[in-house]
This record gives C-alpha cells, structure tokens and sequence, in this order.
C-alpha cells in the first residue's frame, strides 16, 4: 500500500517510520525543501527525529499533490492551528477511496472544532473516510521502536480496523474504538491536566498530588465527554488516562514543562519565554472552561489552572480550593 | 474524639497524624515497647517516619485493650498476613459503637480474602461499621503533609460519611463511596500492576511503554473487578487509577522496585534478595488470576507477570506477546 504523511515534524515523521515498518511505501510531505531533502537522501530528519535513520521506503516531497497521489492512506500532522489553510487547497488532490488520520490534538481556537471536524470540511472527506490516532504516544520513543499502544477512532469501524492494521508493528499496538469525540477531547483536556500536574510539582509537592490532580482531572474531563456525547470508557482508556499518564510522565512535555515554571513562581509571559513556543494548554484552558460552563460540567482543576494563569490567584490558594472542601461522593 | 490506630509502620503513624491534625485524640498501638516509648516521650517514630515530629495529641502503648477502649474509631494499619491472629483476641475490647477502617492492602493467602472481610471476621464487627481507606497515599510524602485525596468505601454511606469527616484535613482531601469491593480490589491488583511496570523499566523501556501497561492493567483489573461485583468507576477513581500513578511513579515502591530488578535480568530469588522484604504483587499475581480464570476474565498482564516470575519466560517475549496481536477493540 502507499500511505502519505502531511507533516515533517516528530510525530509526522516517526509515523512513517511506524507505516513504513508496517510494510508500507510513505511519502512524507513537508513545506521545506532542506528537510525533505534530508529525508530523501540521507534518511534522516536531524532537527525532528534526531539520531533516527528512517526506513528507506520513506520518501519526501514539498509537492502535496504528488504526495497525495496513489495513496490509499492520509495521515496528518500538521500545527493545529495552520491545517485549515494547508489542506483547503487540496480537496481534490486526495484519491476518493483514500482515508485520512488525524494524529492531532487540541482545537482550532477561531471555529472551535476538533481536528477530525476542521478535516472534514478542508478536505471534503465524509466522516466515514476519517480516523484519530491517539494514545500513549511520545514521538521519540517510538522513533526508538519502544513497544506502545494506541487507539484508531472512526465512527465506521471499517476504516478505524482499516487504520488499526496499517500501521500495526511488533512495538505499535493498535486498538480500534468508535468513539472519536472521546478520543479527541481526551487529548485536547489532557493538556490543561498535564499544566495543572507541572504547577503542583514546580511547587514542590510529590506523588500523591500529582496523582490525585491525574485523576480528578481526567474525571472531570470524562464528564465534560459524557455530556458532550462521548463514553467514559473511552477516558479511562489509551487516548485517555494513557495519553495523560505518558505526558505526565515526561520531561519533554511543554505543557508540563510550563506549569513547573508557574508552579515554581513565573508569571505567565515568563513561563511561556523560558519554555519557548506554544504550550496548547495554556491556550485551550479557557475554552474547555467555557464548553464545560455551557454544558453544565463542573471543572474545578481547569477552573484552578484559569485562575492561576489568568486571573492572579497564587499556587497555595488554588491548592487549598481544591483541598479543603467537605467530603462528597467520588464520581 | 478519641481514635485508636493499630499498628505502628509507617502509614499508621501517618495516619494517626492525620487523625491528630483532625483534631482527635490518638492512641497507637504497636507490639514494640521501644517504638511505642518514643511515640510518647519524643514524639518521634525514627524507624518509620524519619524525619517527623508528631503532634502531641498522639500517644502510644503495647496495650491493645488499653488503646481500644473509648475509641469511636478503629483503623487497622497491621502487616495482611499477620493481623488475624493480632486481631482475634480483641473483638470484646472494640467498643460497641466504634467504627473500624482497615488502611490496608492485599489479600490474606490462606482464606483469600479481603482485608475488610477478614476485620469483620477477627473483631465481629458488623459490614456497616467497616470501612476501607486508599488512595494516591504514599505514607512518606502525608507525613510531610502534602495535599493528596482518599477515598473512603463503605457499604453503609453514613459509617463512610463519619470516617471521610474524622480524617479530613486541609492537605488530606476524602471522598466517599460505596463499593468496598472495588477499593479494596483496586489496591491488590495495583501491586501486580506496578510490578509489570518495574520489569518494563528494567528493560530499559519508556513513559509510553509504562503509561501502555498502566493502562490496559487498569482496564484488566477493572473487568476483574466487575465480575465480581465492583464498579467500574471505582477503578477510574482515586482508590484505582490514582493510587496505581502514585505507586508507578514513585521510587519507593517495593513491587516496582522487584519489577525493576528483574527486568533488569535478575531471576526472582535475586530480585527478592536484592530488594529486602515482602513485595505483595509477587505473591498475589498468582492468586489474581486464578480468580481471574474461575471468572473467565482474561488478564494478559497478569498472565505474562505470572509468565516471566514462575515460568521462565522471557522478559523480550513477554512484552512482544502482549504487543504483537491483532488489533481489536478497545475495552
């Protein structure tokens, strides 16, 4: 089969590396020619996936059309928030029986869509044709074929078991599940989440309270899905607590990489300069507050993390909130 | 009011802490003079909680009925296998309308049940005077009063409602519930849990890998769980999910650390040496899935650590037997 990967970046170029080893012909498609040259002739991408050397069935073109052409499989892994102005020239260009992937997280700030929707209509593709990946998935590691597990979402299971076996290796274990708008909003919250654990620790406290932030947030994130249509299985689940556990885990997370600057005292502007670049979930926080407001969710840990960052509450006052309330049922 | 806690390892002197910092009155019981002297004279308790001063509402003795007596509320931080025969010469010395809550771990070997069960057995202590406490709660980080959260599990919600509101503190956060068995479960199948993780560490693998484990061991235990008449959220809670992040997380842990040897190479004899003492998972993994395989509940986890610790298989095929399957649903 031949599959196109839209995105020279970690995840892009690493999910090629997983189509590749899946046995499968890739072409990678990147805006700039020195990176895919790269790519081409030398089978690396050193400033993405470096000390990685890339299958040799993957290629690189700065041409989409071409990329597209003959590929039976899209996968796409672009900014979130500049995919809309990339694909909407390039309907036309995907084969009509091809499906597509979105392994991207987060929302598109102006329409407030989830990516697979932004795909939908940038590309014209029925839901049907569409799928997310998402999972414990920390691009580097799998670069390094470190086994892992993730979830291929669609609302026809045709094509998420089409996906799921694509890109199955002996490290990449895929799951299928129907459930896209849980496994979407799982990695859109779990950001805010992985901010919350980072401030907690830049604080100083430990385990427990990072544990006890992981899980609280992930469920008020599952009940924010329920009303919005998704299943808490789904939460509980790889795109879910899996996704969330990964990024907790790690040091090379921005967002959890921006919360211990806060945690450790920086002010917003500060944080965000020393972490350099986006971290989503300082941006999504707001919305996520505003669409569980709407709906009725209560979200006292993304209330927590708004009122930190952007309403001048102090570390040890937003702790207490979340401590010192009466005991009530667990949900 | 006046608390009694039994046992004087580190997480009963925590929680007697706690109790303390809650405003009651605690008495300790332990078996050592030498420990119970200095709880009363230094308020220290050097071998276990290094470190700490404890307030001095706390008290201690080696008279078990001496501590009982006038105690509105029992908890029972005893090591699982030794706590019948402590316990089974006291019932007439608990107090009538005491309630007692077991903060421990595990299954009794011998009659595989749980603590709970056992308690109401050794002290003829009705099931809605009981109650079980878990949670993210590494004793260590609770004595250095770090905001962490609880769950506190009883059939009867109002023993349940008195116990989470005698030991809430503003770092020490209780929620309640109702489903012992999913609580007192959780906290047995985490050891196994946490022992998988520690044999994939040792392998040298990373936070995807770990975060895949926790995950799908979640989701096992969860199904096992259910069969037997737990609820499923009570795994996605702070007593599942929670306390098993904590555990996976934290260097301390004796089930992670003996996973961790052994992934490492060491056979389980070694392993067991080299770590010192007792690491339940590695006992109980055993009996986890015999419970698993009456109720025909599939537990691949548990599977492979009962594999690679009684079975010689190794390390590499054990993780490659849980990655290389076809995809499936998730669940």
């Amino acid at each position: 089969m031949r599959a196109c990967v839209l995105g020279t970046g970690s995840w892009g170029t690493t999910f090629a590396q997983v189509l590749a080893d899946a046995g499968h012909d890739v072409v990678l498609w990147g805006r700039s020619e020195a990176v895919c040259a790269e790519v081409r002739e030398a089978h690396t991408n050193s400033g993405y996936v470096p000390g990685v050397v890339l299958p040799e069935r993957i290629t690189a073109t700065t041409d989409a059309r071409a990329a597209l052409a003959g590929a039976s499989l899209v996968a796409v892994a672009l900014p979130s928030q500049a995919v809309r102005s990339i694909l909407s020239e390039l309907p036309d260009a995907v084969e009509p029986d091809a499906v597509v992937v979105s392994l991207m997280k987060g929302v598109e700030l102006t329409s407030d869509e989830r990516m697979s929707e932004l795909l939908a209509e940038a590309l014209r593709v029925p839901a049907a044709r569409l799928a997310v990946l998402s999972g414990p998935n920390l691009a580097g590691e799998i670069a390094q074929r470190q086994p892992t597990t993730t979830v291929v979402a669609s609302i026809s299971t045709e094509t998420a078991q089409r996906v799921a076996h694509a890109c199955a290796t002996d490290y990449f274990r895929t799951f299928t599940n129907t459930d896209v708008i849980g496994v979407e909003l799982g990695g859109a919250v779990k950001n805010v989440i992985a901010l919350a654990v980072g401030i907690a620790q830049g604080k100083g406290y430990g385990d427990n309270t990072k544990a006890s932030i992981i899980t609280r947030g992930l469920s008020e994130a599952t009940r924010l899905g329920v009303a919005l249509g998704a299943s808490a299985a789904t939460f509980a689940g790889l795109a879910g607590m899996g996704d969330l556990v990964a990024t907790c885990a790690s040091p090379l997370s921005r967002n959890h990489t921006l919360g211990v600057h806060i945690g450790a005292g920086m002010s917003l502007d500060e944080a965000v300069a020393v972490t350099g670049g986006t971290a989503e979930g300082a941006k999504s926080c707001r919305s996520v507050l505003d669409l569980a407001r709407r709906h009725g969710v209560t979200m006292s840990i993304t209330a927590a993390v708004v009122a930190v960052l952007y309403e001048g509450t102090s570390v040890e006052d937003m702790v207490r909130a979340l401590i010192t309330r009466p005991p009530r049922p667990e949900d």
